[in-house]
C-alpha cells in the first residue's frame, strides 16, 4: 500500500509533536480512537482553531487572536518597565508570582546558531524599534531580562544587554541563586558560587 | 475572559492526549505554533480523517477504513490459527517477527474491572461467536494469547482461556522467559523463576 492508512498517518502525525517518538504516538493514537474520540475531535479543531486565528501580538509578539494582546492593552499595566521572557509559558509562570505589573515581550525562542536561530527570528530588531522611541513604548526606563538560566539563555541575555546598553536603558537580570527551599549539601556547585558572588 | 483563548484551547486539548501534562502540552503548543504550522496543520487534519474513516473490522475488529482488516481479507493467511492481541501495536510488533502467518483478534483493551473494563468492552462476546462456527473462521484450530505479560494481560489471558477451554480449541499462550541477549544476573527473579518452571 503506497498510501498510508489513516490510522498510520495519524501516528506520523503525533510523532511530530516534540518529545513523542513512535511508541508515545501509537499509544497517544490508540488512546484518541478507542477511548477518547471527542478529544480526537477536540484538538484536531483546537489545531486548526489555533493555527487559523492566533498571530503576534504587533507590540510584545506573544500570540494572541487581537492585533494587541490582552497585557499590552491592560491600561493597569506599568509602562515604564518591560521584562523580556523567551516563551509564554515563561511570561505566565512570572505572572503566577504576582509580583510584576509592567509590560512583556516575548521572544517565541533563544538565539541558537547551531539551529540557526538568530536575532531576528527572536525579534530582537522589533525590541530595538520598539525602544528607539519610535513607537509606542517611548517611556520604557527599565528592561528586566528573564531568559532561562540555560546555556542559549544566558547567551541570549548577554547579546541583549549588548545592544541596549548604548541607548541609556537600565538593562537588569533576574538573580542566580539557591533556590527557596534548598539545602546547600544538594544545591549543584556553579549555583552556590554564583549565590556567593551575587551575595548581598 | 470567560472563553479560553485558541491558545490555552490547544493546551488543553493536548493535555488530554496520555502521558502529557500542563507543561509538555505548553511546549507543544509553543513548538506547533512557532516552528511547524505545517505539523499542526498535519496533525488536526490527520485527527479529523482518523476520527472519520477508521472503523472496526468486523472479524477482528482492528481499525480499519474498510469493512474487514487488509490482514484478514488477505488470502496468504493461514486461517486455522488466530492469534489475540491486545492493540495493533502488538500486532505490528508481532508481524515484524515474521514467525506468524496465521489470523488476529484485536482487543483493543484489556479486562480491567476497576476501570470498567469488562469482557464485552474487549470484544469477547464477539470473540466467542466468531469461534463458535456460526461466522466466518469455522476452521480455528488454535487460538494464541498474546496479550501482554502485565496484571492485566495476564488476567486476560486467563479469562479468554476459561472461556474458550470447554470448546474444544487448543489454546496456548505465549512462552515466558529469559530475553535473548539477557544476562540471568540482571533478570527480575520472577521472570527467573517462571523460566525454570517452564523450562524445556
Amino acid at each position: 500500500m503506497a498510501k498510508p492508512s489513516a490510522l498510520d498517518r495519524l501516528v506520523q502525525a503525533l510523532e511530530r509533536l516534540p518529545g513523542v517518538g513512535v511508541k508515545s504516538a501509537q499509544r497517544m493514537a490508540f488512546h484518541l480512537l478507542q477511548r477518547d474520540h471527542a478529544a480526537a475531535t477536540e484538538l484536531s479543531q483546537a489545531l486548526a482553531h489555533a493555527v487559523a486565528s492566533l498571530q503576534h501580538c504587533s507590540l510584545c509578539h506573544t500570540f494572541t487572536e487581537q492585533v494587541v494582546c490582552a497585557t499590552c492593552s491592560d491600561p493597569q499595566r506599568l509602562r515604564h518597565q518591560l521584562c523580556v521572557v523567551e516563551t509564554p509559558a515563561d511570561q505566565a509562570a512570572l505572572e503566577r508570582t504576582g509580583v510584576y505589573r509592567g509590560l512583556y515581550f516575548v521572544l517565541l525562542g533563544k538565539l541558537n546558531p547551531i539551529e540557526g536561530v538568530g536575532p531576528r527570528d527572536i525579534g530582537l530588531d522589533a525590541l530595538l524599534q520598539r525602544l528607539s522611541g519610535q513607537a509606542d513604548w517611548p517611556e520604557v526606563q527599565e528592561v528586566i531580562l528573564a531568559t532561562n538560566f540555560t546555556a542559549e539563555g544566558e547567551a541570549t541575555a548577554h547579546v541583549i544587554h549588548q545592544l541596549l546598553a548604548p541607548r541609556g536603558v537600565r538593562v537588569t537580570r533576574l538573580s542566580r541563586g539557591v533556590p527557596i527551599g534548598s539545602e546547600l549539601e544538594y544545591v549543584d556547585l556553579g549555583t552556590i558560587a554564583h549565590a556567593f558572588t551575587d551575595r548581598r
